[in-house]
This record gives structure tokens, C-alpha cells and sequence, in this order.
């Protein structure tokens, strides 16, 4: 170190003097204060996005009540602008209310809530959101909120009363607490405050969450009154309720000794054996003989006395132990064809030209707790080309629209190469660009955000691998639809020349030759040699009629079938009376038999869609059996996975048409090592 | 809405059994168990990042503690791997020590601490950070953490104990306490403990924090034992403590009605005068007076019975008044000084070839709180040129590592167009490509973090503002560098030509053609015409030897003054030996006279400059005045701000030697209009 001579600072010691300054000013800080004085970290760092948080918390609120009470949504949300930048908001819903001696606690206390000890996926977890929004309209006005609330039952009264939060104790200021008759309000609850805020509409506006909110909660009916008197309707696009989400036991992966320290202590059961099996979720009494055992203990052995080293040795040995990955009841995913479904009614004004079938990857767990990632991609239409792509992040069915850069989806997405999947991207790294919307949602029982505000995800390795392959299997399917709309237009082409043109010359030349017209199907046999499957769609009204044309071009006999997966309930029964109907399950995977079809001919499948799902149909998602793939332009083949037996290939097709269907399959082997590869270097990583 | 006919679900309402099975889950969350369950909020999310965090928030306070205390900090951090995921962390302080009854709170008690209601500068504020450390090390290894403290005194005696924290009712566990005698402490604090973890090197690693934190805070000595035993040690580079942060009353800006109807609830004044005069900062009785009649209130009233409407007018009344912006010793800048000594004690090794003088804004306040911004640029040297700038991103002096996706110094740094501050940047947006390094420091009363973490500084547009701005006037003394290195090598072809090639050809000629050789004076001056400052540097030992050689390459006699700024207390005594030395001040501002150079001549100035800070001193900063700079190379013009008078112009010099100084002046007066109007237009948006 180089010290210099001069100004040396003589450390200045002032001994207990000093040392009891410093412990003059230690004192608690309640955790009110501590939000108080530190909006951002809830979400309400500035006046507009104040105003969204408000509205964010409550309708969450809503959702998550009317999922546990099983009642389909009515939420609605209105703003009334009182002065430059204060304004009145209201929520209402029709969830099943709050009983009276509750609602002070629930509206004015942070840190107070039903969901933050229940392991299973729900929207608020805190108990922080909705008193925070009280706590913060009341600071920047002065006055508390108002709220209502009524529960069903004929004798049940409706209740209101004004609420604020003392910050100094964290407990709720009631006044005015009154029964009143609410008319025509079977049940539900209304919160209306008074907030200085600005209001914005774009990318990060109530509206955008209104809409967002739509799309994975399909099953909810929104309705925004915005602050121009404007009412906007967001319908439910379907009737069908989530499955409900049920709570579970914590579970022994990755479980850390402290935790379980504390479970044994505060145990009620008797034998360490009961300990294990009941107080978590799949131990077997096989494996807590098994786990005792590797620790040196017995099964009867009182857990509240298991000292710190006997903990030890049990988290080591239950670290061994092969156990059963947790439930996923505990999840309620939104399901491939409803994330399909919500993308669509939102969507349909920009119509896009595909939606990559969404993908609902299987559970996994970090921490104990259980996860799953849910992926789609929306692709062309009006979206705009030569923009960043741009993502749709959810948590727990609520949308992202804050601290897109913090966010594990970001991150993901940043770090896939899109260029392989027809996107362009600068470098193969960052968001790419194109005609593209790209939606990933993150379930979980414990989302782990970055902040207690909840607008971000925080970047768990194991959780940036589960999106980016639920992304990858997404854009495999994008770049399959680009490789078969680039491939169905060449061969439309010549499609067109051997249907028309060929056809014209024949007779032309026949008549100036007088001579008779030549039979042409050897020749465009010969040109073709394909089985051509033709889709057609017909909307009428609600319901859509559904053709497929099957060309023979080959100058084969040919006997196949043909495989699709209709939405369920959606088909109507004239489905069955086609000849060419063989059968169908009650998960709409229906087949057609196609026999002894001649060279030259075609036959014709006719059928109709109708209901709540009809749109989510693909008519391009076909797929034969029975035959060769490689010569058939319009199907794929029968997915192994399919589940149902297709027929079995009888005669060899040794004509290998298409070369980059090969070609196809190799890069797609090639993709997935590469991505294995990926997922080792990051488990390792972990 | 299109509402099928089928698969309807009925709503299940449940009324009063429904409400009150959610009710009876209704619970109060311990903010212990809260923080337990959401590690990542407090940045302890992986077991690599949870080594970092302890590592930090044991620093940071010992950093705190000796700043509050005078002391200069000597820090050792030791860790010792005990197992494949097991180490033993210490952190030993020389602080002034916490008195015995103060430890338990200190260590096992979230939301506890000492800075949380000061308004002044420091790097902790929540009273979380240690204590969540020792919750979390407790968590995963079972075991108590080991703390030990000395206080300043004879009759003092060092206290040890083993303190855990209680998670469900966040108080400490204290075990083993007893006094012991601490050989060769005078006073300071010891915290052990051991963690699960994983130790890595890197840009994230605990090596990179206390590298950044010795730049930011270069009086103190910090060392590390790393877990293969190997010790770093960062010796402090100046002894000159930082300028003690004062604590400062409210500011009545941005005030929000409740906290004022809060502050006059709680206030022991008996006037609303007096309440407005001692509770806040900048308010005179006389502000007193106005706001008070402006709110139509009598100055007598007793501030505590104050209504909501009273106060609502006194909030509006304050808004309307002009008040003193907020006292600025409430902060504690490091300075640019002390902000390039850091850089160059640390980065020394990389061989940069430019430091840009760092910038230290002015102060302002958002939401009351003070806050000011600093910012420097190092470039050249050994930094990849290739590659994206790296950004070292600074709070309160505590160096941010994670979450530079999420920061609003990421943020101001992709917002501004780097490439006309010749920096490579694709479309003018995101972080640059270059070798060079971004420091920016931002210091507050109360830095706004995203989440309790401290992992980045939420987007507020006041704070990204400014740190635009900072980073902006860095970048002009950069690009002005880089022009003036461009021009120098350039004229450095000229010059070789006239210094060498020219008398090497008329010798020649003379030789050849037997004449006498010519007088070139006049040639040289004519393809010059300029005067040129030369600066040379040789180091000796630790002081260094600067020489400036001036040449007067015009036809005029010339008589100007030399000016720079020196490192206070670092020049010898030689210096005003010099004939051509004028006068110096305490700021170190030196200026020398030459006085009739004439054409063809030129004068040596040689200097020695010693001591702590003489590196610092960058000898192509150099100014002139009394002559127009256009004539001048290797100087600029004396600027405006710079406090002494320089030599004014007497005769006109009208031959603009130097086309791209006129451009570069036009060009930095378009950057500024443009900056101006970037400004106003974020102004707009605020």
C-alpha cells in the first residue's frame, strides 16, 4: 500500500460514549412503516402505477375467492376522475363475500391473509396487496376506503364500513360500520377509495391487464369502466371453471434442516414414523422405516426431541431416498386448449394466421414446491414484422406488465436461439423480432417473485429451463407451420399447373389435331405421385363446416386413415353418419377410413363443428396412417404418442418424395441434442 | 359474448359456509415466516447468491459503523470450506463495537435497527440484511451464528454469544453468552457462521464485491481469505475519511397529506408555527405564516387537532409556496477525486488509457428525499474492446452485482446514444460495445430498491434523469479525448515532418547545391502556425515528474498564461522554483506566465508532484488563457467555471487554424439543445 505522510485521519475512538449512540437509535421497525416508506418495493413507486396496483390487487382478490367457491367471475372495474390526479376506483365482484367480523383484518393489516401457509397455486399469497392499496390511497388523500361486502343466504345482511391502516400498529381503523340492504346483490364484495394517481392507456395500463387477465382466465367476465365514461367488455370465453387447485402437504425435496427442525418441534404427532408420513406428502411408512433407518433412529422415537445432529442425519437421508415427485393437484394449469381458446377471443381483431398449439409441460418441483410452466405463440396476421416479439408474461393466471428485464421469461426467451425457428435475432441472444406474441405462464404454490409488488419472477435455474423447452416444443411447432406453408405453396403451384393448365393444353392440342382428348391421369400421376389432403373451412354463424378432399395422385390403390382431434363436445352427430366415419373417443380423437382409393379419385370428408371451443380447431393438424407419410402433401404422420392405434403401414413405399421431410426429421434430432446438451451444462449449473 | 348451449357450470354457491371456511384460514403472517418463505426478495435465492448476500450486509454495516464513528475501516472476511455445500463465514470488524444488551437485537431480530427513520445517507436502512443472514445460514445448517464484540476502554470487556433467529415470533435465541478476553482488540466486532453455499468466482463473486467496494470506498482496507486459502487484500488508498452524512428533518416537498397528518398527530409542538418550523426542514416562520394563511389557518392552532381537511389544505398551500430544496450534508458523495483514485488504485492492472474526470451532480430530492448522482468512465487500455461495456452500478457506496436487467442505471445507460460519444451501439439503444467501463454511484437518504434484496434501484424517471445527465457530461470528456487524440496523433505526422524530415532535406540540398544552409524558422512556422504544449511524464519512485514544453510555431511573439489543476497538497516545494511560475491557490489551481515566447522558440515548465492522490493528475489536462485557443495545441481554453481569472486576450487572432474545434463547439452546443429537450420532454412525463 502506498501511504502517503500527510493527512493521515487519526481514527477517532470514542469508546462506549459511541457505542451507546448507536444503541440509543436501534429500535423496532414495524413492518407497515418499512412499506410505507418503501412503496416501490410493493409496486407503488410512482402515481400510475400506483393506480394499476390497486386495481391488480383486488381483482386478484376476486378471482382467487370465486376459484375456491366455484363461481364463475363478474368483476367489475370503474374509474372516476375527481381532479387533475385524484381519482375514485371501484371494484365489484359476486365472489362469495367476506364475513363481517373479518373484513377489517382482510382490508387494514398487511401481513394477513388465507393463502400464504396453503401449498397450492393461488394469486395473492401475501396477505399484503389489498391493505397496501388501502394504506397508500389513504397516505396520498387522507381518507380510508369504503368496502361492502354481502354473503349468500336469505338472512344474511350486507355489510359496510370505512377502513384505513394504522402504520404505526398495523391493525385496521374501522368507522362507520353499518348493515344495509344491497339490492340485487345476491352475494359479493365492493371496494371503492379515493387515490391521487395518473392514468395511462399502452402496454402497462388497466386495460392491458384487463385483457391479459382475459386470456388466462377465460372463465371470467370483466367489464372496465374507464375514466372517459368508456365501458370496455371482456366476455367469458368459456363456462368451464378451473379445476381447483388443492392444497398439499410440503414435501420432503429439498427440504432444509432448519425447516425441518421447526416442523418436528411443532409436530402433534407422537412416533417420528407418524411424523414423517403424515406431516409431509409421499412418505410411506415404507420410507420413513427406510429414512429412520439410514439416520440411526427409531421409528418411535418422539420427534420434538430429535436434536439438531439426528435432523441432520435424517435431511441427509431423506436426500437419498428415491421419494415420489409432490402432487400437481395442487396446480391449476390453464390448459392447452383454453390458452388457445383466451388467446383467440382476445386476439381475433389482429387476426393472426397461426396459433402455435400451446404447450403444458408437466410439473416439476424447486424448493418443495411444485411448478409448471405453460407456453404458446402466436404468430403473423397484423402483428407487426419488424418489431421486438412481444411476451406475455403470467404468474399464477395474473399478468406481468411491470420489470419485464428482471423476469426469468425474459430471460428465457433472450437466451433461445429463434433464428433456428424463423424468427430473426441479432447474435442468436435477446428478444427477437418478428411478426410474433409470445406467451409464457408460470404456475406454481409459491411463484418466487423478486418483490413483494410481484411483478417479476426471479431467474430459479430450474425454472428458466422448464420455459425455455415448454418455448422450444412452442417454436418447433411455429417453425414446422412456416417449413409446411413455404412447402404447401410450391406444391400448390404445381398443383395448379397439373389441374389446369395440363388439362387446357390436352384439349387445345387435341382439337387443333382433331384428335380426341388424351386421358391425362397417368401423366399427372406421374408429375404428382402424392396423396393430397385438402382442408377447407366454412364458417356458418357460430358453427363451422369442416372439408377434407383426399386426392389420389399416385398410381397406387391406396387404403389409409385419417386422424384428427376434434374439441370435445364440439362435433355434431351428422359427424358419424359419413361413410368414411370409423371412430371416435370422448377426447375427440376421431378417424376416418379411407379404402381403396382409386388412381385419379378423390374422395370427400364433410363434417360440422359447433360450441364454446369450435374456433380452437386446426384443420391443418391432420395425420394418416396406413401409409407411407412421406407420400402424402397435407398430413402428417400419426404421432407416436397419439394414444390410439393407427392402421399399420401394409405395402413399402420406396418412393422418397420429399427430401426435406428427411431433412426435416435430422434437424429436429440435431435440435434436440443440442437442447439436451443445454439442459445438462445447466443442470450442472444448478 | 358467444355463449354455447352446452357444458354450462352452474355457479356452486355456498353462502355463509362458503365465506366462513375462508375466513377461518384468515391469519396474521409473521413478517419472519414471510421473509423465510421469499429468500429471493431478500436476495437469497441460490445457494451461490446466498454466500455473496451474509458476505455483504456484514460489510456494509461494518462500513456504516465505522463511518458513523470515524473510524477507518480495516475488514477481513475469511471463508473455509467444511464440506462440498458447507463453509464458515467470518467477517471481522475494528468498528466502535455494540454494547452487550444491544447484540441479541442487533443479530436476531428482523425489521431492527438503527438507520431505518434517519434521513441521511448510509448503506443499511432496513435492519434486515445481517440478521436475515444469520435466519437463513440457521435455516440450512441448524446452527446458531457466533458473534463477538469489543467496545473502546480499558475496563471493557469483549462479550461473545451464539444467537439464532425465533421465525415465528422474530425475536433472538441467545445461547452461551459470556464475556472473554479479546487479545490485541481494541474494539470492533466478530459475526461466524456457517452456511450452506456455493463459492464461485467472477462478476458476481464475493471477490468482485469487495473489489468494487475498495473503488467506492478507497479508505478502507479490506482482505479476504477465499475458501483455498488464498488472501486479497484491497489496502485503502487515501486515509481521508468520507464527509460524515447528517441527518436531516423532512423536507415539506412532495409531502403526502398523510404523513402530514400523521407527523402532526405524533408532534410534541403546541403551534402549527412551531410544528411547521421544528418538524421540518427549509420552513422560516415566515413560510410558516404564509402556508398557514394560505390554508386559512391560524399560526396558534394546535397542531394536533388538525382535520383531514386542514391538513389537505395545508398540503396544498405547501405545494404552492417556494421552499429551499433539502440540505445536501445529509449525503456524502465520494467525489471525483476520490471516485479516480479508486478506479486507478483498482483497476491499475488493466492499464487504462483514459480516466474521464468523473461528474458529481448536484443534488435533488424525490418524494423528499435527497439524492445526487456520480458517474465516471474508464477506457483503453486492456479493457476488450470487443465486447459490451461493463457497468459498475454503485448504492450508497455498496457496489449492485444481481439484477442489472431491473436497474435504472441500466436503464439511463441503454437509453442514451452512445455512438456520438464514439462508442459502438446498434440503433442507438442498449448497453455499448467498447473497451470501456461505466461506473455510476447513486447515493440517497433513501436509495428506492426494488425488493429488501438491495439488488437494483427502481425506475424512478427524477433518478434516471440525472444519471443521464452525469453520464452524458462524462461521455463529452471522453469523446472530447478521443477527438483530441485523433488530432494530436495527426499533427504529430506534421510535426516529425517539420522537426526531421524538413532540416534533414535542407542540409541535403545545401550540401548538394554548396549554399549555406537556410534559415527554416519561417517554413516551419508557415506550415505549422501554431503554438504547442507538449506534456511529459516520468514516474520516480512514487512521485512523478511532469515536464510541459511549450513551442511557438506562429510568427508572433506570444505572452499567455499556462494553467492546471493539481492534487491539493501533492506538489513539491520546486514547484514555485520555476520561472515561469505565476501563483497557485489551496484548491491547487497553479498558473504559469510565458511571457514573450518568441516565434521558433520554446520554454520548459518542470514540476514534481508527491504523495496520496499525484496519480490522480492527468497532465493533458491543461489549460491556457490570454492567447485564443484555436492557435494552441495540447491546451484548451481556461474554462468559464474554473474561479480565477485568466489572462485576457489582447490581440485577435484571426486565423482559425483549426476547422474541427469550431465544429466540435457546434457540435456540443447541438448535444446540449437536444439534451435539453430530452429533458424537458422527461419532464413532461414526470
Amino acid at each position: 500500500m502506498e501511504k502517503s505522510g500527510d493527512a493521515p485521519a487519526p481514527p477517532v475512538k470514542k469508546g462506549r460514549a459511541a457505542a451507546e449512540r448507536l444503541a440509543d437509535k436501534q429500535q423496532e421497525i414495524s413492518v407497515t412503516e418499512f412499506f410505507e416508506k418503501n412503496k416501490q418495493i410493493l409496486g407503488f413507486d410512482s402515481r400510475t402505477k400506483s393506480l394499476l396496483m390497486g386495481v391488480k390487487e383486488a381483482v386478484d382478490n376476486a378471482l382467487d375467492a370465486c376459484e375456491e367457491t366455484g363461481i364463475l367471475p363478474d368483476i367489475s372495474v370503474r374509474l372516476v376522475k375527481l381532479g387533475d390526479e385524484d381519482f375514485k376506483v371501484s371494484i365489484e365482484d359476486n365472489g362469495p363475500g367476506i364475513v363481517h367480523r373479518m373484513m377489517p383484518n382482510v382490508f387494514g393489516r398487511l401481513l394477513y391473509g388465507s393463502r400464504f401457509h396453503a401449498l397450492r397455486q393461488s394469486r395473492g399469497q401475501q396477505g399484503i396487496g389489498i391493505s397496501a392499496t388501502i394504506m397508500y390511497a389513504n397516505l396520498s388523500t387522507g381518507l380510508p376506503a369504503h368496502v361492502a361486502s354481502r354473503i349468500e343466504g336469505e338472512d344474511e345482511a350486507a355489510w359496510e364500513m370505512d377502513i384505513a391502516v394504522d402504520t404505526k400498529t398495523n391493525r385496521p381503523v374501522v368507522t362507520d360500520d353499518k348493515a344495509f340492504v344491497w339490492e340485487n346483490k345476491a352475494h359479493g364484495t365492493l371496494i371503492e377509495y379515493t387515490t391521487k394517481g395518473r392514468y395511462m392507456t399502452g402496454k402497462q395500463s388497466i386495460f392491458e391487464y384487463l385483457k391479459e387477465t382475459a386470456i388466462v382466465n377465460p372463465h371470467a367476465c370483466l367489464v372496465f369502466h374507464d375514466p372517459d365514461g368508456k365501458v370496455f367488455t371482456f366476455e367469458r370465453a368459456t363456462e368451464t371453471m378451473p379445476s381447483k387447485a388443492k392444497e398439499i402437504k410440503p414435501h420432503p425435496q429439498g427440504l432444509e434442516i432448519g425447516d425441518l427442525m421447526r416442523y418436528a418441534k411443532d409436530t402433534a404427532q407422537k412416533t417420528l414414523s407418524s411424523f414423517l408420513c403424515n406431516d409431509f406428502c409421499r412418505i410411506t411408512p415404507r420410507i420413513a422405516n427406510e429414512v429412520s433407518g439410514m439416520a440411526k433412529l427409531k421409528v418411535e422415537q418422539d420427534p420434538q426431541k430429535l436434536t439438531r445432529d439426528q435432523c441432520q442425519a435424517l435431511t441427509e437421508a431423506l436426500a437419498q431416498v428415491k421419494i415420489m415427485p409432490p402432487p400437481t393437484d395442487c396446480l391449476s394449469p390453464i390448459g392447452d386448449v383454453l390458452i388457445k381458446k383466451g388467446l383467440m377471443h382476445i386476439l381475433d381483431g389482429i387476426r393472426p394466421e397461426y396459433y402455435a398449439t400451446p404447450i403444458t409441460r408437466p410439473p416439476k418441483a424447486v424448493n418443495g414446491n411444485p411448478f409448471l410452466v405453460e407456453a404458446g405463440i402466436v404468430y403473423g396476421g397484423e402483428i407487426p414484422p419488424d418489431q421486438q416479439v412481444s411476451v406475455m408474461r403470467f404468474a399464477n393466471r395474473v399478468p406481468l406488465l411491470y420489470q419485464q428485464g428482471a423476469d426469468v421469461i425474459t430471460k428465457a426467451v433472450a437466451d433461445i436461439d429463434w433464428r433456428r425457428y424463423g424468427l430473426e435475432q441479432r447474435g442468436g441472444k435477446g428478444v427477437p423480432f418478428g411478426p410474433a406474441i409470445i406467451l409464457v405462464h408460470v404456475a406454481s404454490t409459491k411463484v418466487p417473485f423478486t418483490s413483494e409488488g410481484k411483478e417479476a419472477i426471479a431467474a430459479l435455474p430450474e425454472i428458466q429451463n422448464e420455459i425455455e423447452l415448454a418455448l422450444k416444443l412452442c417454436a418447433r411447432n411455429l417453425k414446422s407451420h412456416l417449413n409446411k406453408k413455404e412447402r404447401k405453396a410450391k406444391t400448390h403451384e404445381k398443383f395448379e399447373i397439373v389441374q389446369q393448365i395440363l388439362p387446357d393444353l390436352a384439349n387445345k392440342s387435341a382439337e387443333q389435331l382433331h384428335r380426341p382428348v388424351p386421358d391425362l391421369a397417368r401423366t399427372i400421376i406421374r408429375i404428382m405421385n402424392v396423396v393430397w389432403v385438402e382442408p377447407d373451412t366454412i364458417k356458418e354463424n357460430s358453427a363451422r363446416k369442416i372439408t377434407y378432399t383426399v386426392f389420389n395422385y399416385t398410381n397406387k390403390v391406396r387404403t389409409f386413415m385419417l386422424h384428427a382431434q376434434l374439441p370435445p363436445e364440439c362435433s355434431s352427430p351428422d359427424l358419424k353418419k359419413s361413410t368414411l366415419f370409423d371412430s371416435s373417443n370422448n377426447e375427440g380423437k376421431t378417424q376416418w377410413l379411407i379404402k381403396d382409393l382409386q388412381p385419379a379419385k378423390s374422395v370427400q370428408i364433410v363434417f360440422n363443428l359447433a360450441g364454446d371451443l369450435a374456433d380452437t380447431f386446426d384443420p391443418d393438424d391432420v395425420y394418416v396412417s396406413g401409409i407411407s407419410p412421406l407420400v402424402v402433401m397435407g398430413a402428417e404422420a400419426l404421432p407416436g404418442d397419439w394414444g390410439i392405434r393407427g392402421l399399420a403401414i401394409t405395402e413399402e413405399d420406396e418412393t422418397v418424395l420429399e427430401n426435406d421431410t428427411a431433412a426435416e426429421a435430422e434437424e429436429q434430432q440435431e435440435e434436440k441434442e443440442e437442447e439436451d446438451f443445454d439442459r445438462e451444462e445447466k443442470d450442472d449449473y444448478c
